[in-house]
């Protein structure tokens, strides 16, 4: 069973927003046992999306198109559809009800651009978008199924959530595909690949392992595919065994959805222990990192972000010494950081960082990137130094994930 | 003059990464004066890439593909390039010398696998890769221009900047085509539409206006395309100027790549002011987008994440019995937090946010994502409150947005 992804709109074609539709419509299809063949953005443009739907029906048996469904003119997917399926534009009664009642619910005057959003092509069966008003529709050309929805990400989640997947599944008789992914944190992928290379040799073709790399993260994933599903689940079950093995339990922070911020918050609320943060040269980000976790107050007590020397010495009790004669990075400074805000804020853990990020401010000795990471625990301080890239924003990105994998090492080390 | 992007990885497929290289390119390309026509994102499999280039070629005068040029088995992008224009893989002398220098340079030991890295087809022009070890490739057929990048992002725009851009321009004669983005804050987008309709009907053909709307933003982007460059110029600042006029300049906070944050900063150096933040539900995420502005440090001293109640009592000096009355998430509180995190860290002006992120915490008098921002300045305290949507990750970004939006028409008005 095979699916093509159509994103229509000028916008990502000109470079202005990322298409983060299609990935969330394929991870869903993928977890479905649909395979998709291709994902395409093509251009807000009757006659493309005409070319696009003769190329997707012919090679795949479901086609889903997002976006182009807006109130403004330069949304004209729906009359494109129309046009191919030799159809008309018709008011959809329920779909006006409810364009009416959540417009009015927002305290939003309903206007006559608004009520257009309720005309669909007479041949569709129409899905009520609950979180906006451009309805989704369904198509049939033959054995073959055509969705079309609109672009905005959540309204656009819901519906294939909610409605979409339900009628894939009531429609197609859907082969098993199943997918595991390992996460851990700074291992190069070229000495990972040389690690696993010998075993990928041995995987049959219904098995594949993927290499994921983004800054400071490597992602490996397992998909097998099969025709049982609980054959398939102990095959990918066995094979995941194999892998943990392979790349070793302790460089492993988690599975699948797992972000280092959300175990490292199981982890504390296992222990019933405390956090607090006191940020440099990530700027906060530790702590936006930690709060995206819903339920994260439950330990996480607060944070510093201590930009200027004067908040290290003044709210978090750094000595004015250290900094003069060691510099603000350094691992006298990160520690006395940890220390301070520990104490301030009366938590059991606390995260401290200390950097250059860039783009100004590396010297010979201690060149851009160079970061000082330190973790404060009931009993102890310890401390280690990274050096990082000559990228502003990798470098956030990587010493936050760095210092939260530091203290996941000291939590799980902890009984 | 018409370009075709390939992005080649099953990861993007199955739904495991979002594909960003894309966006990239296509940004790059429409600056150039060259129009994207299609973006597909395509297996790693030979037999793909052969008929999707077949399709491009046919249809585009330049293609461009990234990805699968990694040393990884599933990475096959070079051997189908080869096999597609009937080419053989040879050591590129060049490549080599630099892989091994770069590899050695951060202290890596150069494999076998990385050696393989310098192979390519034998009838490519080579763009060495100065952030990575994977080359860039650049191949002929006929007047059509087939150029093959890695897909790790900052090797590929580094790349594309540096090489791809130049070489296209030496290889083409390209028409002009220019964009303005035009910023906004919280702004519906069927009421812009209303607003504008009149006036985008008058626009001609080579005249485009965009709808590009996000959580909290709204920018309409206007495209202007001619053979003269100074004439192209000079209708795009005439129809930008109409634009501004009938969007408000009040509604407007920047242009193009601007952010919130660079903006302000912009708006504080010019003042000489220092800047501080207290962060309830925003959970560090304006510190993280301030501190994301390089040079950031010459105007931000700092801020407190207040994630219990006990910091913003003890760290901020709010009054407990005010939070007990009337709650963490009211005006009274997030003023005291605004005034305590400016007096504590003496900086000019203070943002302060309290509310309701979700998805727990929500009651019948203050809803999930109710929230409140203060911004102190030396002169005043004001606050306001938002009713902001159900979701969590949204809520941080809104409320992170709308807080730096209110510190900038403070900013703005004092002169």
């Amino acid at each position: 069973m095979y699916a093509d992804i159509i994103t229509i709109g000028d916008e990502i074609l000109i470079g202005q927003v990322v298409d983060t539709n299609s990935v969330f419509i394929a991870s869903e299809l993928n977890s479905s046992g649909i395979r998709v063949r291709m994902i395409r953005s093509i251009a807000d443009a009757v006659d493309d999306i005409s070319k696009t739907l003769d190329d997707s029906i012919q090679n795949s048996d479901i086609v889903i198109l997002t976006g182009g469904l807006g109130p403004t003119n330069d949304d004209i997917t729906k009359n494109a559809l129309a046009a191919y399926f030799g159809s008309r534009l018709v008011i959809h009664e329920e779909s006006l009800r409810h364009i009416r009642s959540f417009l009015s619910s927002r305290g939003v005057k309903v206007t006559e651009r608004n009520t257009r959003q309720a005309q669909v092509p007479e041949n569709c069966k129409v899905l009520i978008n609950k979180h906006g008003s451009a309805p989704g529709m369904v198509f049939r050309k033959g054995k073959k199924m055509i969705i079309s929805l609109p672009g905005v990400p959540y309204e656009m989640r819901a519906l294939v959530t909610e409605e979409v997947i339900p009628v894939l599944h009531k429609e197609f008789s859907l082969p098993c595909r199943l997918h595991r992914t390992v996460l851990t944190t700074a291992v190069a992928e070229s000495m990972m690949a040389d690690t696993l290379e010998d075993w990928e040799k041995t995987l049959t073709e219904n098995i594949a392992l993927a290499y994921l790399p983004s800054p400071g993260l490597l992602r490996l994933r397992l998909s097998v595919t099969g025709s049982d599903k609980k054959r398939t689940e102990n095959l990918l079950e066995k094979k995941l065994a194999e892998l943990i093995n392979l790349v070793g339990e302790k460089n492993i922070f988690g599975f699948d959805d797992d972000t280092l911020a959300s175990v490292v918050g199981r982890l504390l609320l296992e222990k019933r222990a405390t956090l607090s943060v006191a940020e440099s040269c990530t700027g906060g980000n530790i702590a936006h990192m930690i709060t995206g976790v819903p339920g994260s107050s439950a330990y996480f007590k607060g944070s510093v972000t201590a930009y200027s020397n004067e908040i290290k010495t003044n709210v978090l009790g750094v000595q004015e010494h250290d900094i003069q004669t060691c510099g603000a990075v350094s691992r006298e400074v990160v520690e006395q950081m940890a220390k301070g805000i520990r104490a301030k804020f009366e938590t059991d853990y606390a995260i401290s960082t200390s950097g250059i990020a860039g783009p100004e401010g590396g010297t010979k000795e201690k060149p851009l990137g160079t970061t000082w990471i330190a973790i404060a625990t009931p009993k102890q301080v310890i401390s280690k130094k990274f050096l990082l890239g000559d990228h502003r924003g990798r470098n956030i990105t990587k010493a936050s994930l760095y210092a939260l994998n530091m203290l996941r090492n000291v939590l799980m080390q902890v009984c």
